[in-house]
């Protein structure tokens, strides 16, 4: 603790807790002043420690991805749990018994079938509208389309269309009797709100605390925002193909981005002129967009810091995040995996 | 233990024993009649398990692609291991303190500069060639270019041109004074092994163990030796889309692949009209190659097993591997994970 992330061995994850911090609160704050809940998304980090700094300490009110993290957070005292899945088959006794230890547990259905299935074997929980044992609270929609979106206005444009919609089939619902909550996600459309958000009940962005070179390419954020990056050491130098060998492969960075980027799989930050052309197991090919690599700038084991395309698959390669603050190392977050 | 695999909350990443032992004893016959010594790679597995069935019991001669793995096989009894990567700058002292309480332990050198390194920072350690506390103990090769090979006689005539580059390379550090070993690797050509691979002191093949759907369409093996899968369940219907949705995403198969095969990210065995054409985080989406879906065959929570594009990819998404016997599950693997 203390020291710089450079005495990291490579590669690794590191997460800038001030960036965290900062993207948490602005995305609190936001949600307050427009009068809407917030129910952060778990799914980018699954840890206790940003997981609090999400819900400003109160460990109540998040999101998760997979029933592994609705259990993880349960057992670490988080409560009013949304597993936005459509209610897996296979895990419907788990989630019953789990929502026999929360005040709230909720899981997504789509289909008649699940509702069928729901009503076999009912989960504990609270609601509005009530169907032989199956309550409906909420109208979920995850608005993923504003993944194609450049710029803010077009985020804007889909955000909006998405509300009216979701709306408009909310006040369907109430035609025949059924009132309930409705909540939007997606980290562009939440971290630039419309107005007509405060219609909403909820809303369930996930990525913001990280942010990553996607969401800035989107519009979501700037580069500076994005609180994570994976560093990697330079192992090997390659002049019969100008290019250089680093020890991030795609178990360091996932294979997310392919194709996406004019610098390939990431940003190499500080190095416009780098590219992250391929990766191997344990292996990354840098070269330059054009030229010819000056090798005395790249010596063996010097450190290069890539800015991830996808944080949240970036994130699901590593075990442990070192946390920095300012470059000084503070600690290690431990993620939970798997379902 | 002794259920059947469809017992298990899905995804999950299964594996048939037989088949492993079957791909791991040919693998040692074929060696073993060509006077080679086999030196079995851990990458694609990093199990205890897998790597005493690979080295026939013997916990002797492997390959490793990260220290964790080194000091994982080392805390566990195995010995003689070949730490396959170019020496990390930022790792000498823990590979010097591994190599202080291994019999052997080697790393690759591929720069002037590491030679420096080591010579400043000497791994204990055997060997033939001499420089100042740094041993030259052999010459290390992939063959990775058979990878874009399609059936043996292509693999033949890759193998063979590695085979003589290699043998040209060694007669030259012969004349120079040096006699050292030589080894090459990759699981195509080590599966159809030419004449002259008995030249050669090692191979170093790994992927072998599970192979995988691009082991199959190189020409490696048949899509019946492939001993991994990963189970996935139908978890909603989208006709409006014309696609299943599955609970296998990224985090469950990985992203390798994109691109290279008609039914998408991975086969779906008995379904070949069926394609993963994408994958969200926890959820894929699966499409008839042609026609419309009869959603009938697939209700909600029916069992899917795909064949995983790459094994190496898909096992390093897993913390756990499933390990049945005909259907029947017989045991679980824990894998190492990080660097």
């Amino acid at each position: 603790m203390g020291e710089p992330i450079s005495v990291l061995c490579t590669p690794a994850l590191v997460l800038d807790v001030d960036k965290v911090k900062i993207n948490a609160q602005k995305m609190i704050d936001r949600y307050q002043k427009l009068g809407v809940q917030l129910r952060p998304h778990m799914k980018t980090h699954k840890t206790l420690e940003c997981a609090d700094i999400m819900t400003g300490g109160s460990r109540r009110c998040i999101v998760v991805s997979t029933l592994a993290e609705a259990c993880f957070y349960a057992d670490h005292g988080f409560d009013d749990i949304l597993y936005a899945y459509s209610v897996p088959f296979d895990k419907v006794e788990r989630c019953a018994a789990l929502s026999e230890r929360l005040d709230l547990f909720q899981v997504l259905l789509d289909h008649p079938d699940a509702l069928e299935l729901l009503r076999k074997r009912p989960l504990r929980d609270g609601g509005q509208w009530h169907t032989e044992g199956v309550e409906l609270t909420g109208v979920y929609v995850h608005c993923g389309n504003t993944y194609s979106c450049r710029g803010v206005e077009q985020i804007h444009a889909v955000a909006q269309e998405t509300i009216d919609l979701t709306l408009q089939f909310m006040e369907k619902l109430k035609a025949v009797g059924i009132s309930c909550k409705s909540s939007i996600g997606s980290t562009p459309s939440c971290s630039h709100p419309v107005k007509d958000m405060a219609q909403l009940s909820e809303v369930h962005p996930g990525n913001y605390v990280f942010y990553d070179v996607q969401q800035s390419t989107i519009g979501s954020c700037s580069l500076e925002d994005v609180a994570v990056r994976v560093l990697t050491r330079v192992i090997s130098h390659c002049p019969h193909r100008n290019q250089l060998l680093i020890d991030c492969g795609w178990t360091g960075i996932s294979l997310d981005g392919a194709g996406k980027l004019p610098t390939g799989y990431a940003v190499i930050e500080g190095h416009p002129n780098l590219k992250l052309v391929s990766m191997t197991q344990e292996h990354g090919r840098v070269e330059p967009s054009s030229g010819q690599l000056d090798y005395s700038r790249y010596p063996l084991g010097s450190l290069l810091t890539l800015i991830p395309y996808h944080s949240c698959a970036a994130a699901a390669m590593h075990s442990v995040y070192h946390v920095h603050s300012g470059g000084r190392l503070v600690g290690k977050w431990m993620p939970t995996r798997g379902w």
